[in-house]
């Protein structure tokens, strides 16, 4: 069934599941260069994809109660312009993939003015705490993220 | 037996148990008032407190795996001038009470040119994981914090 | 004008000058403990009075671009229950203090059940950036301070 | 004469400007999971390139205050196995690229149980504070990096 759902999921191209968020840039995340600390978008990013996960009844907060871990395997990122202080900043969020025992997002920032801060993409693997091995994503969690749309 | 030596502990006023760390400032942690945020601090002085148990034979991390966590309780600091981005500082931490279920620390943060830039105090409290309720400090870290002198 | 509107402040207890913010606990800001790590809040109570500030038509963005800048003094918390991941908190703020160069803000932050979690004070200083020395409160500040009331 | 320098740089594949530095995962950088957070490498590998630099007589605050800066264009790192509470991470640290405006590093994480538990790369631009315009890389910086070989 899971599998059938996967298939039918993979020949979309699953362009619904978008979700924006909006951050302000904190002081404490700001460097003496004025900019908005490099190293702090991981964070954004992770309320980020909270966020949408929230968006389509998905708690990830339950999810970890429920015993499964959903950590990044890999994250990529690409600085255009700085974010500053007492920005803003809407994040665009967008699953790019639901395979096997990995989910991907996209993100993109934005400031006020509109202007694209940065793109970046993270892959999560979903693993089971108690073994700390990858699983299958749970049949409800892609249910949820497929009926969203 | 832990009361006797804790009532032996209590008699003294512990002025031994002072321990220095180097904590070098990082690019993330400076804001862009050029300072290092005044809310870093307390990571600096978590990692000072660390360092004056290691030398005393104690590990955190052992505590934890068997049980016991160290939450702090109160933190308290007066910045007198601000750390700024790649100074090596010197923090001097002090056990000023081992008393009950409380571990007080006292902290003293100089720059490399010896100007005291901040005091501060933090007490934690020992609780078990398991119950999250407060218990005595167990009589191996109080005989480790003993003996270290 | 000044002198007479703080005499004014001084005479009042201030208590309407009260805001409240929410803020929800990021992953990010958790620790092994399953807490949120105590040196986060910090951060927490800047984004509070920035907001309290900006509710009364201040803007510490533009505070800072005019040459003022407001480093903390003195911070002082005392933790009564952990904040856990994904908590929505509530941070009541409030103007305790409007004197010289000084401005004291009084912290308490509730998660959604309504449980005080922690109790925390900060004590700001206005300096002039160019000087690096205490400035008087701006009267601008002061009066929109006051006339939110 | 930099562009000489550029040129004999770029026909050898800089294998010798490889540093290590020691950094121990603080408490604060925990997470729920008990792993030392996704998104702190960032800041460690900040820690990493600017010890690196350091070794080849390069201050990256001294180079802040003669007017250029460094800020990161591009981030990726892929995580293997995450590092956990107290472990003391050896980050080896090898520049890759150093060419007309930028430079690159790569980043290789191993616990103390010679556990590779990430690698990372990341590319800076160096840039001139005043006009935030970009500025080939500085020929004292340049035949230091070199000169160190």
């Amino acid at each position: 069934m899971v599998d059938k759902i996967l298939k039918m999921n993979q020949s979309r191209d699953l362009p619904e599941l978008e979700f924006s968020t909006k951050i302000r840039v904190r002081y404490a995340e700001t460097d003496q260069m004025g900019y908005c600390y490099y190293g702090n978008y991981a964070s954004y990013f992770e309320v980020a994809r909270v966020e949408a996960l929230r968006n389509c009844n998905i708690s990830y907060k339950s999810l970890e109660q429920s015993g499964i871990l959903l950590p990044v395997k890999k994250f990529e990122i690409t600085y255009h312009q700085p974010a500053k202080y007492d920005d803003l900043l809407t994040i665009h969020t967008r699953i790019t993939q639901l395979e096997g025992v990995r989910i991907g997002f996209n993100y993109s920032t934005y400031n006020e003015d509109g202007v694209l801060l940065n793109e970046a993409h993270t892959l999560l693997v979903f693993i089971r705490a108690s073994t700390q091995k990858p699983i299958p994503i749970p049949s409800d969690i892609l249910e949820n993220l497929i009926h969203k749309k």
